[in-house]
């Protein structure tokens, strides 16, 4: 596999979506592969770490516009400098997403590819890796080689995949067909059959095997998807196809638009300890549970509670008594209480909130931006109180607001602010003075994290009332 | 019985007590008593507007030295002066409270006292005057005369009290015994009988009737008590008995102390609506259900929810999906969620933290003090954010911290701000730093609440760390 040290496989991470089933945690503005969901780093992270193996080189993200600033500081974050991330220019399903990553890498001459999903958890790497290192002969010979989950239960929420009879000496085996997911009955008994596995929605294969496979069996995506990729505006790590070409694709999954059709097709049984984590009974499953089957996090207190997920995300102390198979998630601004029979249908909550027009359904309490975060803590009729948290070596962009002063009191770190042209360092314990209309910007010069409580006072608090005037990161 | 505008009656308000079962709402810093439950007004205020009418005199209100404040300045909000706030000096059941209201009363010259604890509900206040003007013949007559509220279900939560057969002409009757609260079944019979009502905690009678009585079955209350009102201290409306004598007083409830045991018991029998709202369930009860039987308050969004108490009480929002019976309670900093039927428990849950030294089991979000309130919004390692609101006229301390300096941005308001002798007036948008160990001072001089965000910096920020030089409420 790695003979020479060559590094035959290109990770493609898709990390678009959003993840309203783990409301209140994942929102629009912070979806779940950004979130530390079961351990301390964002499903994002331990995704592109699975893939820092001698046999990977470094990946391929494709990702949105609006989340490309999550990608690049996480990747940062652990130290690792991506091959490029894409832009869709808008989504389009994940056929359309996995032609642009493979255009790309083919142009960087990679051998294969492997799509992963950048929001599922993998607990057995080794076993991972061993599974991609025994599907690339396949992949090699020119088939498109998806991963079977051996499933642990007859669950409703995956669709699954038949496979044909093992092959002697043959990792893979082809497939026999594509099973939407299913009721529980049915379930039952695809997994009684002992050939049907869970549909995991990662791939290995050749660029140009996927390529003149979408030409042949989905045209309307390959050609737009093709002509965008022609001279895409390269912008750092982010790579912009042409937005114009790349909408007319058509909106597909690569399942309806090339697997359920291909001949190439195979599956390789995997054993991985996988859970796409998607809702927050699976993320219970995926947890190690404690005393009474529960999984708690945070400062959460508990009397004659079994089997339940209580976190608190937040400053929040959480008390429960008397419940079983329950959810509980606080974050500083919002909660979520459900029966695990029903975490499904947090997404429906979350869709009537988002109708009704409540901010919450989509915007997180801790809104990212490329320099770090803000926080909105205290709000009254004419005042907002946040605490920022810069970056080392990050600053905001030269702003100025037309409704609102903002009083800066720095708590932790070394900050440089530039005020109407003048540049004073403030470190802990001082304070500085915006009136509206003047421009600043304020930059971490320390090398720690900067932390800043702001007081914002005016009419009008909105965010919409920022001018940049010059910005590091490209912004407007 | 309000022959010629004769003020006849007496109110005495108990209003010690902390209340856990309503955590975390009621924490021990700010009790159920002084909290909006039911409506906007506390359960104290309630209580004290129910007995404004012509029949009654301006209340006595025994309460703790801790809770002072909130007594006096939630009286203030009403518009109603009392005739005095008496301090126990320490917690000793309800007969020496009683006993000391009752000296008062009997120095004030009062005829009749209507003793009523400050925390529970009712809903029928013109049945509640009526029922007072109907016992107070019998008190007249020299009786102690209780308020037996008709049960509407079979309680286990409350004690019981079986009269007498009814006495034609009387209102008020004998009373056979009491019982303590019963386990369900036995519930069941009492109120079968016909002939037995819940216990309510409310008493008419004559000061002289109760104090006569005490000094004859309990001797071990009524002599140290007494002794304690001989010269106490006046402080405003506050009135000290002598600690050293009042400590000595045996700790004992009315009912065990002298009503079991005195031949002048009567009860009257009352449909009020009353509930002592002692629990969450309780609470529900009491409350006025929407649709699905829900009682909803704040910022809360359900799906297939029923019969359930869902409370935002801070700027969280709340979703509940597929859950029946159910309480949650949350607040900025705590959360609660148990099934109706467990509600009592939320005391085992509460006392745990305690015991585990939790300061949230009893310091709430919301500090009170006599110049207004503050809350904690953010803190980090070395700071903690927090909103002043100062009531109109009020000031904090002249106070200096070794510690910690703090940063003051006017929100709300108008104030003035006395730093180290120089007094400077700030507005809205305005700010001011007190670097650590400097004396300084805040004072609201405008008409309207001052809001103030007030950043404090420094390596130890813990609430002794406070000096008072000066302060107009008379605190150390």
């Amino acid at each position: 596999m790695n003979a020479g040290g060559k590094q035959l496989v290109r990770p493609v991470i898709l990390s678009g979506g959003g993840g309203t089933r783990l409301w209140p945690l994942s929102r629009m503005g912070a979806p779940k592969q950004f979130l530390p969901i079961l351990n301390d780093e964002s499903l994002l992270q331990s995704t592109v770490k699975r893939t820092t193996g001698d046999m990977f080189s470094d990946p391929i993200v494709v990702t949105g516009e609006e989340q490309r600033f999550f990608v690049a500081n996480q990747l940062e974050e652990i130290g690792l400098a991506p091959a490029a991330i894409l832009l869709e220019p808008a989504p389009r399903n994940t056929a359309p997403a996995i032609a642009l990553a493979a255009l790309c890498a083919a142009n960087l001459g990679d051998e294969l590819i492997l799509v992963l999903p950048s929001d599922h958890v993998i607990e057995h790497v080794s076993a991972f890796t061993d599974a991609v290192a025994a599907a690339s002969a396949s992949a090699l010979d020119g088939h498109i080689v998806t991963f079977g989950i051996q499933p642990t239960a007859p669950t409703s929420g995956y669709g699954y995949i038949e496979a044909t009879q093992v092959e002697p000496g043959q990792a893979v085996r082809k497939i026999r067909r594509f099973i939407e997911k299913p009721d529980g009955e049915r379930a039952a008994a695809l997994m009684a059959t002992g050939n049907c596995y869970w549909n995991s929605g990662m791939f290995l294969m050749q660029p140009s095997t996927f390529l003149a496979e979408l030409e042949r069996l989905a045209p309307a995506i390959a050609a737009p998807v093709a002509s965008s990729m022609a001279s895409p505006t390269v912008d750092g790590a982010f790579l912009r196809p042409d937005a114009a070409q790349f909408t007319q694709a058509t909106s597909e999954s690569i399942d309806y638009a090339v697997m359920e059709a291909t001949e190439l097709a195979r599956v390789i049984p995997v054993d991985l300890g996988w859970s796409d984590v998607g809702s927050w009974d699976a993320v219970l499953e995926a947890s190690e549970a404690g005393a009474g089957g529960n999984v708690l996090k945070g400062d959460v207190h508990v009397l004659d509670v079994h089997n339940s997920l209580i976190r608190s995300e937040a400053d929040v102390t959480v008390g429960v008594v008397g419940l079983s198979d329950i959810v509980c998630v606080m974050t500083g601004d919002a909660a979520l209480i459900a029966p695990l029979s029903r975490t499904q249908d947090v997404k429906k909550l979350v869709d009537a909130m988002r109708l009704s027009g409540h901010p919450r359904a989509d915007e997180p309490q801790r809104v990212y931006r490329p320099w770090g975060t803000y926080e909105t803590v205290d709000r009254g009729e004419r005042f907002q109180t946040r605490r920022l948290i810069l970056k080392p070596g990050a600053q905001q962009s030269l702003q100025r607001h037309r409704q609102r002063s903002e009083h800066f009191v720095i708590v932790a770190g070394e900050a440089e602010i530039t005020i109407d042209g003048k540049t004073v360092h403030l470190v802990e314990n001082q304070s500085a003075f915006v009136p509206a209309g003047v421009p600043h910007r304020i930059r971490n010069i320390g090398a720690e994290p900067l932390h800043i409580v702001e007081v914002q006072s005016g009419p009008y608090l909105g965010e919409d009332d920022i001018e940049r005037l010059a910005d590091a990161y490209g912004r407007d």
